[in-house]
């Protein structure tokens, strides 16, 4: 994992997360002249949101151009084969979208290289889709050497090697015309854990979320062009209770607006808290107090400032991790799978 | 882990937590006239609370009379040998305590059993244990038979068979003088969560947190005596949420004592939260609406109806479960195997 | 493992040994007046062998009354697809002949067990056949119980207990309506060797081979159908040896036999190196002696000898046995599968 | 694995073997003048034999300068923990030997490369020492980075790269001060197997063993001091079979003696079978025939050629494998972590 987290300590982020808020009606204001094209759509159980952001808009947010995609299906769950068979589809259509400009494509050569630690197991969805990548190998393999390569390296605290003077060294050796990594992530929002997948070809930054040197793995360092893959995985904890709290909220907020209006019964689901954002949160003071009307951001700010030297300062997994992280390795290694004979 | 939890929906947890909550003074008074002994003391690093129940207590609060231990490390953590070896002697010696009365006990066949699911890590504590244990049989094998009796049977959606029928079967024919049974447990508080043992004489009930019939293992049902030996590994959701927002009204509680009494600076452990409870929630309610006032239990509750169809609402482990689970399964299995050496 | 070997120590094997180096001519002759039904066939690639002991054959030549059937690929190679997916179909027919007089089968309580270590790789074969095999419980479980009942319970060094015992315990537990055990053994011919799949309906005798004491496993001890399904991952250093230097007789007796007839270029194929047997054996004498002359069971009895206190008196597998291994767990699982859903 | 062998191909084995074969007297006629230094000493239980190769024994034999080591166990066993730690001892102290040459020693840089196949027993055990040593790493990092680098890049097969070429890039990248690589090897004499742990200084040739092109991993092509360390874990089918020919001949050729001798009975060692080689095979010729009388190394070609489309034309290990590979990867790990900590 390394926590580089592109989503996640970015900037990028926190427009998103602007943009989530917004009604359908502004979002259809978020113009391409601004320099982001923002866009959300569904194919069957997926949610399929796209961010793009060129030269314009990389100036003005400060964040990366290139295109962020998340692919979510906020119903999924860990034995869940139809939800990850659809989300299996969607990817590779959208890793070939992302692909189609590399010359002489289907003689290229592919480097895939799984991030993370394979011992800890929300870490190791890295590890895991590079296992089941191995077996590609032979098929690629002629006598002028192969055409994909695979290596899971492990993390920085096993090896000694910063990944990204690994992925350095691998890449300045094979000269591959397409490098793409698959990594676990920590999620922003503990709906989307394990229910995501986030896709960019802007690259990643290993190490930054732990404050470690930031080496980027990129188009703009390696010279090729890069892909990267990310499941979050792991939640913080101050992420996760602010969460709740606001779940919570929103609850009561409706129950006491169907008091108010008992013909418009709002059903309340954790996926699309947003629904209920215009309940007046003045009336939950008398029950919570002031800070039922604070912004999330800052009840997640005063859990991390309150848990700072305490357990649930972690990151924290669902119990059934070891079968997602099992599930998101069958679905990327098919994908990905599929995605090299479509080439 | 069949979440049976013997510690967690029974009356003791509720009786227990009272009792932490009294002070000093209230703890000495509760008297072994009144059929309970309560007891808490430090070895170390290692606080280790002792409940004992006879037949008086068990009539009066409707808990099965025995002996329940919890040791803790508050301070423990996941690569902590010191710590972890601490805990160790502390079992070693509670164990030949609980187990002094049995018959020609250096001649005696011992039958230990690991529940839970090796394959949903947090779950994984008893097998790994048992596999650490196996390695021993040969030393207490002889043309009579072996001494010394192992067994991790997986759990019932993976065999078919109830675990308690297990237990029963293997009992009869191998006919012990102890059965001994490891297992993950759901912590009732989230900061025992990976830091505690519980050892208990009372027997265990597998599948009872989930509702499936409640087969008892216990000397009353087997005809042998039985130990229970359980780690928390994993806590509910709510649970967790309920405890942080305690530890947020802690902190903002001694902040405002702090203001008003400047000299008396409190620190803030997340484990003797107990140690402010002495601040009055009334000051808390302007911030915090009237729910800071509310007990515990009732914030819990609250959750659980709440988060009751939400992906919160499920038992979570830290993102260091691995490290937590391999740990506990090499300290359970040094403390067996010198407590076998020591019969 | 465990070393039972139904068909190792037993009269059967020479028996068959005897068979097999008839002529077909003789083969045809074999009655069954006299209690003994040999049959051969192939189907596809799979070499299907039946020996059928009746209760006078039983007398005769005091071997247990029953069916041995033994399936085979003498071209079986580790990575062989088609060959494995021949062998299963095959089986899967098998499997349901021998257990179609069981009552009300459809209804029937299975009782699945794997037997073997699965730390030592070659013995690993039962347990994880059983792994696989776990998943379907979810799927045979109902409010009544389970219909299929999964169990890999190591071997006696590892638990304390004779797998034999254990299989006891389990079925006076369960009252399954039939019981099927799956075990690795050691091949009685090295061309045999992860290229054969034995079944009888006969029972086994966990230990049998290492001089342990011999309690049987089998419808007569337990009141149950058995059947014991066998793979020969290893086989004796002295065997091994004994092989090879047949075969180098073999090729070096057809080179002499192609000088003097060179019209009739035999080619020599390890399996079938009975097509040799005519071969005179005298012409042999001058290069390797008078033991070129000797049965082949003498040799092997003279490495035994021999190498009694050496390394090569081991058992040995090839270098691919870890490949063997997942390809027969996968294997007799999908059969075992197929089976339960066809009752 | 890939075969390297770099005792195997060349023609330093032929030399050794002859070697082997002299008496102890003509051993000592062996001199330095002649550019190949032979030594050998046991210190306890360990036999170690030292072969010295200077620029003017190059030339005379063809085989590269260098010191080529083996320290054996004759007896040793799986569970060997005593013949273990010897080797371990010897090992550290010939590895500090070997490095003492190397400036600044203590604060040099190390990179520890583990090849083979972790998922192929006997080749996994350069992975499994990798394994136990990714934990020193730690202890090695500062703000500057690691001192010690440690990778278990897999083989070709699944990787896509030519396994030197991954050590090209690494020694590149890291600028390592000296590289050690750890290698699982075939025996040239099953007698060695699994008993044996060979160390050179002059280099290995990934991939010569199987017909690959033999990119050399040496001083000379990366410009860095390269330690090899091969554990022999597998064993040629005719190698082995040739090897119990050689024994039963030595045990009957003793047998003959004892009969004409009867005052001089020779305890027969598979270890030291030249113990025996002035028994007079002529006398051997009536049982055995005139191959009896054959080089053993014309007895292994033989077998090569009569079993080069067989099944037996394979490589072995023994079936305690499993076993074997864990005691050398934790003999290892301890003596290359020892030898970091005295540097």
């Amino acid at each position: 994992m390394e926590k580089h987290d592109f989503f996640r300590t970015d900037l990028l982020v926190e427009h998103e997360e602007m943009v989530k808020h917004r009604t359908e009606q502004e979002k259809k204001t978020l113009k391409e002249s601004e320099g982001i094209l923002f866009e959300e759509k569904r194919t069957g159980r997926v949610i399929i949101t796209s961010v793009k952001i060129n030269a314009e808009g990389e100036e003005r947010i400060g964040k990366k151009a290139g295109t962020y995609l998340t692919l979510t299906v906020p119903t999924l769950f860990p034995t869940d084969q139809d939800g990850m068979e659809e989300m299996t589809e969607v990817m590779i259509s959208k890793l070939s979208e992302m692909t189609s400009e590399i010359a002489n494509f289907e003689k290229s050569k592919v480097l895939l290289i799984g991030l993370g630690n394979r011992e800890v197991t929300p870490d190791a969805v890295g590890p895991l889709t590079m296992d089941r990548l191995k077996e590609l190998v032979p098929h690629y393999y002629s006598d002028d050497g192969s055409r994909l390569f695979v290596y899971a390296p492990g993390v920085t605290i096993q090896t000694g090697l910063e990944t990204a003077d690994f992925v350095i060294a691998m890449t300045q050796q094979i000269e591959p015309d397409i490098l793409i990594v698959v990594d676990a992530l920590a999620a922003r929002d503990s709906s989307r854990l394990c229910k995501t997948i986030q896709i960019t070809d802007t690259g990643i930054h290993p190490g930054s979320g732990v404050g470690n040197s930031r080496k980027e793995i990129s188009k703009e360092t390696l010279g090729v062009p890069v892909i990267a893959i990310g499941i979050p995985t792991v939640v913080d904890g101050p992420v996760l209770i602010a969460d709740a709290i606001n779940t919570l909220f929103s609850y009561i907020g409706s129950k006491i607006e169907e008091e108010s209006h008992p013909s418009s019964r709002l059903s309340v689901s954790p996926w699309l808290r947003s629904d209920n954002k215009d309940a007046d949160p003045t009336k939950l003071i008398p029950i919570f107090g002031d800070w039922a009307s604070w912004p999330h951001e800052e009840r997640i700010q005063l859990f991390e400032e309150v848990l700072s030297n305490h357990d649930l300062n972690t990151f924290i997994s669902p119990k059934e991790i070891d079968s997602w992280v099992y599930q998101y390795a069958d679905l990327l290694s098919k994908a990905l799978k599929a995605w090299m004979e479509k080439k």
